[in-house]
């Protein structure tokens, strides 16, 4: 059955020992950001995540939200569990103090985010959404709006969402129908289908604010006609409490393979009343703002479910009496052994706690640097977190989710037949995963980012920001003895990096297939390498420590890293040999005979 | 939305030219199995499964199975679809004449299986189910047995279950509990609890036949005291029609990931008369010999997934128009391309062409010498080829089930978010897909079977059927400058095959882990090899017909075995790199640090 109880151990091992980041409190905003704090935040939140949402996992998915006559109600129990979020302060944890907001920076709030994929990803949608619409406010909204709306949605009471895909175009969002006609009083009026709006409508708070794409009359074609409005469900009176209802509704709600507690909405725009978030035909710069921390929230929902697979999978390994160890009964006592003196099961579990270790490493690592890329006063630590950022985005979202999804069937391959069962809870994770690796912008459409648009910015420069420190790393580490079974592998797949980095740069140029013909492979090559560096790192930190109180957490730190490299890292020159051979082999294929 | 046409182009190609499988009418039975008798068999299959069973896949996955008072209700349309495919005598068409079968091969029968599993895999269940049940009844049945049970099945009036995993054995069947007593007349008193079973209870047919795993009271404990009995849930009146209700009810059914139209049966069985079949504690043996058979059956469903989701995904990339060719728009008239320009997309739908194309030649391939093993005069033939299917079949079930998800799960990802939607009827395919790669041994004990049981069996005689004439084969095709661009990889992975055999051979034999530990990465790596190899013989076959009338086909059969040379088969690298570490990464690591 599936199980689930807050990582602290490893999260603190990743927050202090691996990164230090702690240091995150020399940033002016995070001064009183203690590890105090910190411990602090993580266990509640561990509290609130196994012991509130956590349980209402499983009954969501089989009752899923309910649709009627326009009204969308969330599972049993979700009102309540919302509201026991809501004053905990969960829903501002990430916000500005000044809106009310609990301040604290991302390398924390990311570790509760994964602790909230964990416990209830469907759960997770509605205040992430809402959080999507603060930081577009926060960034594009005038003083007024941020006054306005800005504080509702900290603590809880109003939620968002991000209204951008219709019937027709959800990756080119430059097909937006939707448009919006000026009123004399300075807002506009809003008309259009949206489609796969997450948490559009629901019943877990009293407001509901819509940032909406749409089109101005005068807006040039394509993308750079898009303008971004704010549209609440309810018009706010003067007082700032809901008053009118707006003229925006739910059609119908999507039966889904999976996060079925979580409302996806056909939204109807009929003559909305709306204001303009930021100028005109400029939406789509607002919404690239944002994407960073999306995305990266999108990379943690794959880790959240990757870390659940990997507890509920370990939970039956060791319960499941079946069968005998090949060298002999280990539970000669008993009928048989359990499944976990198997190899294969073993190398099923390995492969899923590496994945989930590496994981949580890389999305804290990137996390960290966005809160350097957004509160750094030295501006030359700021451009560097910036780009730092900005290129691994794309990595941690694909690869993060292309792992959760292969970790989470793992973790049902381990259950036999159980876990094709429902009851069990291992097969939701499945279906829970598979979205993220669409949302967000597809794993694809992240591949393409990486190689089109990150690659080639400033002549290799965010590259650079992982290139160098890595080759520095990897030059230093050679040294190091008790490295080398790590660090040798690791150089080897960092030249193989390399090389298949020279290679989109060069046939990229002459040819734009080229590059995307490569980049999916490249992107998980990328991300592995970037793993593989951490997980040396992460040796490099535990190896003095194997003989102390918590000696055994070291050595299945290093017993992991080594599993990684032997059994995971490999891939990497299979995944060099396949981009290497160019894009002949897809684009010379006859388009008829597909 | 998901479409359905039966592939039969690409099913005559490797059926007639790639096989030569028409020789199979030298075998005595198979006779009168004429070309044209094979072409109508696989057209009016087609027709059937486009026009009947296609149309309820996904209302069948909607509204799954009702269970109410020990009675089992198919979803809304299923009933008459059996009708009809009763009547076309399908249900009998792998049966022996004798019993009012067709008595076609296996090399044609799994291409039916195939159209069944694409066109609607639950509903598949229910005639595949009763097959296996036939199987075990001709094979182990008294003549009385055979002449009671066999013509009603064949016919499809009565459908068979195979009644084997309880609620604390699956895998490990040497922990059965259900007993079985004598009674003074020959039959026996069966009680116990058996859960998975499929199709154990339905509306179907008018009787249920159930081979049941039972041990008797002087049953030796563990594997060696499981017998096995035919246990109807009506008895059968003098006249053969089905008389008095038996004492087995169906407890409950289980909610599933999916296959939610087939019906998945708690079966309780309270002092059920039943018939030995076979000898007393011979059990395993029996469900041994049409194991083969049934894996090969789960390894096809696998592949009618592929098909099917292949098919859905091209018609989305043709139709859907977002963004623009990466070199310019390539249909300027039209506000967006199709995604089919984008070399990720083709990426993907080539991945998933040429795993369905190669695994239909790898399953033809072992089907075609499953015929001649089960009916080959020539004794020395007929060894060779139960060695063969011996070897291939853990390949086929594990490798083609392994990428029935694989792709499944590609095909939702060319849909975008689309294919998440439920209508849409891609993500139904990777629901369906998943159970393959459980029942019938999970795909890790497919594996240890290859490498514990095959990989020994008379000093690597059953390895040798393989590597000999693949072997033989690689020397001749090197001499081809036509096939150099295939053959050449393929020899590189066919020497990591070489050695990873030489390694698992050598170390499993003082340490059995280290086979363990091997085993899931050697049968992929097998199956690549064998699916590299049939793809160069697909492309030595279609070489010299590139001009022809159907010059495309067999163009297109080339590109896509180049995709697969050099998109996918690199993958054997990484495999072998892999399993050549070792056991130590996943036996050295603390049992309490998972």
């Amino acid at each position: 059955m599936a199980v689930y109880q807050a990582p602290l151990r490893d999260m603190r091992f990743v927050f202090y020992e691996l990164l230090g980041s702690d240091k995150v409190a020399e940033l002016p905003p995070y001064q009183e950001v203690s590890p105090d704090l910190v411990d602090a935040v993580l266990e509640e939140a561990g509290k609130v995540c196994e012991g509130v949402l956590f349980p209402l996992n499983r009954s969501g998915d089989e009752e899923g939200c309910h649709f009627e006559n326009g009204v969308v109600r969330t599972p049993k129990g979700f009102r309540q569990a919302y509201d026991t979020f809501r004053d905990g302060g969960w829903t501002g944890m990430a916000c500005d103090p000044a809106y009310g907001g609990q301040g604290l920076p991302s390398v924390v709030t990311m570790l509760v985010e994964e602790m909230i994929c964990s416990a209830n990803m469907s759960f997770g949608m509605y205040p992430g959404l809402s959080h999507g619409a603060y930081k577009a406010l926060k960034a594009f909204g005038t003083e007024e709006q941020k006054a306005l709306y800005l504080p509702k949605i900290a603590s809880g009471e109003w939620s968002g969402t991000m209204c951008l895909t219709e019937p027709h175009c959800g990756t080119d969002l430059g097909l937006v129908r939707t448009k919006a006609d000026a009123n004399d009083d300075g807002s506009f009026r809003i008309s259009g289908t949206k489609i796969f709006i997450s948490a559009g409508e629901h019943d877990l708070t009293d407001n509901i604010v819509h940032l909406v794409l749409a089109r101005l009359p005068d807006a040039p074609p394509g993308i750079k006609g898009i303008s971004l409005f704010v549209v609440p469900k309810f018009l706010p009176k003067d007082d700032g409490t809901p008053g009118a209802r707006n003229g925006v509704a739910c059609g119908s709600i999507e039966h889904k393979m999976g996060i079925k507690a979580s409302s996806t909405c056909v939204m109807n725009f009929d003559e909305a009343t709306g204001w303009l978030v930021g100028e005109p035909h400029k939406g789509m710069r607002a919404m690239f703002t944002m994407m960073n921390a999306a995305r990266l929230g999108v990379g943690v929902q794959g880790l959240g479910i990757m870390e659940a697979s990997y507890q509920g999978a370990v939970a039956y390994a060791r319960d499941r009496l079946q069968g005998r160890a090949l060298t002999g009964a280990a539970n000669p006592d008993a009928k048989a052994d359990p499944i976990l003196v198997h190899p294969d099961v073993r190398r099923m579990l390995l492969t899923m706690r590496a994945y989930t270790e590496g994981g949580r490493m890389l999305a804290a690592w990137t996390s960290r640097e966005l809160d350097y890329a957004e509160k750094a006063e030295d501006p030359a630590r700021k451009a560097e977190a910036e780009d730092f950022v900005a290129l691994m985005t794309p990595i941690v979202k694909a690869l993060l989710t292309d792992l959760g999804s292969e970790v989470a069937n793992l973790g049902v391959q381990v259950y036999g037949g159980h876990g094709y069962i429902r009851e069990w809870g291992m097969e939701q994770y499945v279906r829970d995963a598979r979205i993220a690796q669409i949302y967000e912008g597809t794993n694809g459409i992240q591949a393409l980012d990486l190689v089109g648009r990150k690659l080639p910015t400033g002549m290799g420069r965010q590259l650079r920001r992982f290139f160098h420190p890595v080759s520095a790393y990897i030059d230093r580490a050679m040294d190091d003895d008790d490295l080398s079974e790590f660090v040798l592998p690791l150089a080897k797949a960092f030249v193989r990096l390399q090389q298949a980095t020279g290679f989109i740069a060069q046939k990229g140029m002459s040819n734009p297939n080229e590059a995307g013909a490569a980049a999916t492979d490249y992107l998980r090559l990328f991300g592995l390498v970037a793993m593989g560096y951490l997980w040396v790192r992460a040796v490099e930190e535990a190896k003095d420590k194997t003989d102390g109180d918590d000696g055994a957490f070291y050595r299945a730190k290093i017993a992991t890293a080594r599993f990684y490299f032997q059994r995971l890292l490999p891939q990497t020159g299979a995944l060099f040999a396949a981009l290497m051979s160019g894009a002949g082999s897809m684009m010379d294929f006859e388009d008829a005979a597909f």
